[in-house]
């Protein structure tokens, strides 16, 4: 396995055709404060790595088997691994906000136009991975100016990930939770473009979830997706 | 007359059923340079004010001659007023940017995937009037959502937009000019929320406008649509 790339919450192996990814116990925040909007590592959990990688792994095995395409191959908790078919990835990173009730960077924005936790119908929105740029957000005409997607691409996705979150959003109501926000990647297949697939993960890192009033923690979410 | 706003560039009063908008001689700019982006008066220039209402009012009178529909009715150049019908703006106000090469905040957003000065087709992008969240972009999907505009208006008003922005583009390039971008705004009849307005100004004030590879200032832009 050689190492490939060092990210924030995760690091990357490449092994033959395939990658692996190497989930850490470091979660994005400011401030010691767990916040999945935000750019950098802000806090280290213990187990969060592997309770991450269990959350990741439920979701990506339901959706496997819906038939909806991930890049998700296997993976092996204790060892905090996921293998995964190699992706490309739109532009330098893209990430695919999709909000049920307005909160964080939404409300920075638009404070004046809606209040925090006001409902919003499955609406989603684009940010480039950026940090020096602060991810900033992206219009479907920009990706196209940019190069970054062509429309085909661009329709395709936005079908794709409300299937996604449809699904995510169905499944935490199960158990009594409210998806306030979540936030996926995704690439396609070098020889085949117009096949959008999810990548990346499927944790409490990358989604705002309360119970009731009461945001919660990433490792307390992620205990509703442990396996005993 | 009835002062009832207060701009930056520009005051409003109020006559019966018109408004007088009084243009001064401030430009928006950052420390004493021109850039129609900002969001502050950066200078204030001798006759800027006249010479804005008169290259606003020669566009005017250009785009009503050709049956597109502005508020604009009459001005009085030496008393630097142009008299308008009243419109609705959408939400608190939202600023129409079209940018046919990138530059300014186009390029402190999005440098990662383009350089200064390349060419753009028609690019549009829409931003909130909001002094204190720094006049965030709003995408389409964010515009409905939060009830500032119908998708309908959208559509009405991309095309609208394209129109004007053409015939001012041929318009400088008669003149041997080039435009770079530029920033209109848009309201609609409160009897009549489907037919879509230009309204505010057209000026030196709201473009970036190259001569070669010089920007010209808008003193210098204004000139060339200065009456004898």
């Amino acid at each position: 396995m050689k190492l490939i790339y060092q990210g924030k919450t995760k690091d990357i192996y490449q092994t033959d055709d395939l990658l692996t990814l190497k989930f850490k116990d470091d979660v994005t925040g400011t401030d010691g404060q767990f916040d999945p909007g935000a750019n950098q590592v802000g806090l280290s959990i213990e187990g969060m790595g592997q309770l991450n990688l269990a959350m990741s792994t439920y979701f990506f095995e339901k959706l496997n088997q819906a038939g909806v395409a991930t890049h998700f191959v296997s993976s092996n908790i204790p060892e905090q691994t996921m293998v995964v078919k190699p992706m490309k990835v739109f532009g330098l990173g893209l990430e695919v906000i999709t909000r049920f009730k307005a909160t964080g960077s939404f409300i920075r924005r638009y404070g004046a136009y809606i209040e925090d936790g006001q409902p919003l119908d499955f609406y989603m929105e684009m940010t480039l991975k950026d940090d020096a740029r602060q991810d900033p957000l992206v219009t479907p005409d920009a990706l196209v100016a940019l190069n970054i997607m062509t429309v085909e691409q661009y329709n395709r996705l936005v079908l794709l990930n409300r299937a996604i979150t449809k699904m995510i959003k169905e499944d935490l109501e199960a158990k009594g939770l409210d998806l306030y926000d979540i936030k996926l990647e995704f690439g396609y297949a070098e020889d085949n473009p117009s096949q959008i697939v999810l990548i990346d993960e499927i944790s409490g890192g990358n989604m705002r979830v309360y119970r009731g009033a009461e945001l919660l923690q990433p490792l307390e979410l992620a205990g509703y997706y442990t396996r005993d």
